[in-house]
């Protein structure tokens, strides 16, 4: 019985707005854990079209400060507000993530109904920056014109993995499963146990999906990001446009492939598509040529991670 | 040859986003010139699908700085950049449309590839804030949570109407056609002229579109919406909920009807509808008992200003 992890990509865009694509977005589940990665104009409004609630997101990563990553947060947050959110909200990223939040709201005379948690990203080539039970969340300083960092969702700890009948048979109460997963017998009764073993296997490996937007072509990353079982990683042009990606730090889809193959990834989604396209079905077959199980992300559809 | 003068509308809802209506804006248009008018989150959007080119904008009239009037206003700003523009752009509103603007362009290290001049609205009851060739737009202080300005685009000067034919025949070149308006004659060799009176005719009186939203019901702006051709009155609430209206600075249809009437308005939008109303078409009915002129502004739509 996995637990869920999946993400559900909502803009796909770059900078430069199109008609087909919205800008950077993607919610991502783990457990019952939901958090919002990135947040570009209209995010809110894409969220409402998927049937997505807003007040179901704990954490907030941004992985930097173009408009087409962040336009869209001083607007949900407003939202979370007006629906009377109470529960504290996290919000991981560069510096000014909240400098904009808060002008937003200063000029608004907004007085929010939940208290938001800021959390710096360190300025570091790699670092972990949620640590909870059962799942990690690292950061990665990626290379663009700002500071910018991916992040990397990944299950952890030494959980295992329930066996449903053998729990119902056995009358376990659903609220001791999280306890199952990290390796605690049941007692059912004083002193009258069940061993762990007889109730759950030992856990796949831990899942592992890695965001990586926006940056140039930048192998350094490859170790970070290594066996993730689902990779997003940006591709703003095509590889005919190397220089034009090398000039404004962007990858190319190839380049994208390259890294999943470098970095022993299961599955790559690519991304961020530059508006000069409007079909995207060529960086699809770029990419396969270094990396075959390769996808385009589409808007409103969720992805597994197997 | 009455000129161009009409408005597109592009959102008619309110802070809390719905999947049928976008935040607040709007697009005027009064001969070559055409203005932008509050911009909520995703305005760029709906302008690409309403097939609005970006860059034909000369100035922007921001009401007041809630985020569903102004949110969208940084990545449109942005997307101008994008597209090369070189053009001076002006903004009008209250104090601190400017501090949003360049804090999203300084911590996305956004240079501008033009010129933003800002006109701060004066402080008043009632100012003109633009005074040009063939039209002028006035502000009117609204009584709202915040600092908020309603908006009058009325056309001016002594200006004449252009008898085509009659210039047509005589040959008289279209730059020459604002001259005329004018009252000037039309010289068409040295010392051999048209009478100004031969190419046209006293123009109709001035047309005048005012935009009033966001507002309590507030009788005292009648004397400057007077005898309006179009009014746009926000009607956030039906009447039932006249007290929840007063208790956060809006109207009601009801209360939309009635500044109409005693402002001598010839026809009446409403529009900045409550996300709790799916269908808004009772609004109508409940303006119409005190002003049959009504109707219900639909995004998309242009009503030109008769």
């Amino acid at each position: 019985m996995a637990r869920t992890f999946e993400v559900t990509i909502l803009g796909t865009g770059s900078a430069k707005p199109t008609k087909q694509r919205l800008p950077s977005a993607q919610i991502v589940r783990m457990g019952p854990k939901q958090f919002l990665v990135d947040c570009g104009e209209g995010t809110q409004l894409q969220m409402m079209r998927k049937g997505i609630k807003f007040n179901n997101i704990q954490a907030i990563f941004i992985s930097h400060l173009h408009g087409d990553h962040i336009l869209g947060l001083p607007g949900y947050i407003s939202t979370l507000s007006l629906h009377n959110r109470t529960k504290k909200l996290h919000i991981y990223g560069p510096p000014g993530v909240e400098d904009l939040v808060q002008l937003v709201l200063k000029i608004g005379r907004t007085h929010l109904s939940f208290e938001i948690e800021y959390h710096i990203v360190p300025k570091a080539p790699f670092s972990q920056i949620v640590d909870e039970f059962g799942y990690s969340v690292y950061a990665v300083a990626l290379k663009h014109r700002i500071e910018c960092y991916g992040y990397i969702f990944e299950e952890a700890g030494p959980e295992r993995s329930i066996l449903k009948e053998a729990c119902e048979s056995n009358n376990v109460p659903l609220h001791f499963y999280e306890k199952l997963r990290m390796g605690e017998d049941f007692e059912y009764s004083p002193g009258q146990i069940i061993k762990n073993k007889d109730l759950t296997i030992p856990a796949s490996p831990h899942r592992k999906y890695s965001y990586m937007s926006d940056t140039i072509y930048d192998p350094s990353i490859v170790p970070y990001i290594r066996q993730s079982d689902l990779l997003y990683h940006e591709s703003t042009f095509l590889h005919a446009l190397e220089a034009r990606a090398k000039e404004t730090f962007h990858s190319t889809a190839k380049q994208a492939g390259i890294i999943a193959r470098e970095a022993d990834a299961n599955e790559l989604l690519l991304g961020h598509f530059s508006s000069r396209y409007s079909d995207v079905s060529a960086f699809e077959e770029e990419a396969k040529t270094e990396f075959p199980n390769t996808s385009i992300a589409q808007e409103g559809q969720t992805y597994t991670i197997k």
